[in-house]
């Protein structure tokens, strides 16, 4: 059975920035879409903020989803209450979350970490980012050699403000000396948290082959393995919540 | 400088339930404060829901607040919006969290940890515990043998929904055959977390001398170690935010 | 492709010991291997102590193992330098281990852990072992109910001296109150490291079918996940090395 | 009760390197203990390969010693293995353990780690180091800014080959590009390992205010916190080691 997969993108950078617009005609999502669409391995759906209703994220999409890929950027604290609460709710139920770039700062990524999720960061310009493989033999980093080089890329830096990752698979230098984790895992319930750096809008990361691969890599990841009986892990939980609430 | 401690406790059970009244008749707050008052190495405040304003956790109150420690149970989601932000902040910032028992569904652990922190549990009976060292050296369990039991405890059992602890120091037995993670630690920003499952309100486990111990040696742990420079770890974050928000 | 395992037993137990040679008498290496066979997706070959030459791990046989588990017991000791060697080297380079119950102070498993792998144990009696799952969703425990029994095995308790798990998957509590961390993963080098304690020999634990349901997954879990390109993360490596030593 | 402290040093690289004898004319382990003495909270003993017996770690010097810092490199291979067995049992016992640079190669880490503990490495030259805090508020960098620069220094590169740190709280960038995580700890039966990265022979490393800072932070944190009763944690250990061996 294909891992079905959702790649949720804000989707405006694309259509108000004239370089996002040429680089990802059809948004980011679409970019980050077709590839997986090659393999009859994945089944693949996109929405974007302005899908309707619940930004394109309603429990009868999500029952239908294995994995999410998340990019946000500067709607994200109007994503509404509703949709994150869902997410992280599937999340613990089992579903994969494939976080992206700015997305470090999403609701739902700041929900499951339970930590401000900051960062360095410089206003736009050309760096060049070096990506290095700090855990080969990982699924994630598959293919990937012991290093891949970003010629533009936009630098994030340390400390970034996330719980210490079950697994860091990659770390990034970038022209100006600072580093940065850039391929983690957390497990939140039963569900995988991947958090993947590269993606600028105004740069051609989703075109990348290496970007591509990981991305890829992580969903098949992040999928859940199993009739996961979570009825079971649930039902003898405290009734005195019923009550009282929690 | 000694470590500044704020033990808050709902305080509500002591008036409701007579066992606990018998056990505790100046609350479990005072019960878990009076022993740490005994050492010049702390000084030690107490708070409750009923505390005014902000159930006692005021911007000024954990200003002069190294380590919280934090009981509650029937009214945790009654705790107001801007107290869970305030903690949550903090922590982040570096002061030290312990949470006790039922605490594991107050909001403010909830928030930290990002999952629903739920577990199994049976209603109060009579039950044996037996907490196991499961790492022997660390400093929160300094002077504990390889075990120690309680002989009435509340059961709590696996699965314990929380993100893989970066420590596991001690596990559970309990008569009925379960077992629990019953003392553990994260870190999230510069604070650190420590979760200690012990304490129903209808037993006498904090007046047994191990679990005193344990919470002493925790509070130690968890105090901040320094004139943190938070400042330089934030003030060159994305800048982007001021406008668009995050 | 299918995935290669070799099962590695030490093989005498069964021919000493009645009670083993009734339940496994064609060694527990068959009935482990025996429900694998079933699969299209493993080549399962086995080997013991006494296979000629070194205990049956060459060179030409590991380079066409993926996955190798291993069961040891009495003659741990005695097992060649160079097959330990050889084996460290294998799993760095990106070979799977799955080590089973007595195998805890096989010599491979202490040289991967860096500890002395010690750990509680009763002279063998009837004991009824519960193991909890601690990290459900988690491929190894794929199928696992929140739990299950074995109503006869052998007592084994904390302190275990490994080095903090990556991920505790199972924790067993015993008739007599203590607690083990019995599914637990690490990661050295390039290959994976699986721990699973049930397995003596004198019970019928090879012949249950959660045990034999883990095992499948952990075998699932540790093969190696892809052309490794080992070489590109060896060759850069410190050159005076070769004229120093290390 | 001062933390008693080993600083142990290959001490052959400072009197055959011209510019290591200059900057470090006492030796390296001198411009290490020379600062920790400074303070009333250390009692420093210092050793090198050619001290007699047993390289300077006879077990009665090891008895009244609470914390070693191990600085090793061209020698590694010729430590007796008497040494290494004794070092890694202090460890297990809950002695700290601090390895500095080259000594990533030391036998005891080695021993420790269960891995090939390699990583890329160039020929010396003058190359910027930057190394980044990425667990602000660890006890370990307390008092050390976002990051420090060190101007010469020696690149390491990833990957480091060594089972994921529980901790990674520096990771440095250089002028070439490559990453390292070069501060990790770890913890081996009750006691705790530390590795930090900066110290070539032919640079200025161990005259800097901030290295010397982490290595003093690093030293009262790996310190053994208690009567830590390892009795009890031994002798319930499976009886049958002592007729079979292990």
């Amino acid at each position: 059975m294909p891992i079905r997969v959702l790649v949720w993108n804000e989707g405006r950078d694309e259509r108000n920035i004239p370089e996002a617009r040429v680089l990802y005609p059809n948004g980011l999502h679409e970019a980050i879409a077709a590839p997986l669409r090659k393999s009859v391995d994945f089944t693949v759906a996109t929405a974007t903020f302005e899908s309707q209703p619940d930004h394109g994220c309603t429990a009868e999409v999500l029952d239908a989803t294995d994995v999410v890929i998340w990019w946000g950027h500067k709607l994200q604290r109007e994503v509404a209450d509703v949709v994150v609460d869902r997410l992280q709710q599937r999340v613990l139920d089992g579903m994969g979350l494939i976080v992206l770039h700015s997305a470090h700062f999403s609701r739902i990524f700041k929900r499951l970490m339970g930590t401000s999720c900051s960062l360095k960061w410089r206003v736009t310009e050309n760096e060049r980012e070096i990506l290095w493989v700090t855990r080969p033999g990982h699924p994630i980093v598959a293919g990937i050699d012991d290093h891949f080089i970003l010629d533009h890329e936009e630098m994030y830096g340390e400390f970034f403000d996330v719980p210490e990752p079950v697994e860091t698979l990659m770390i990034s230098s970038f022209s100006g000396g600072e580093v940065f984790r850039s391929l983690c895992t957390w497990q939140r319930g039963m569900g995988k948290v991947v958090y993947f750096r590269p993606g600028h809008e105004t740069f051609a990361s989703y075109h990348d082959a290496n970007v591509l691969r990981v991305i890829e890599n992580a969903v098949r990841w992040a999928a859940p393995t199993v009739d996961s009986k979570r009825a079971n892990f649930g039902k003898k939980t405290k009734d005195w919540l019923d009550a009282a609430g929690s």
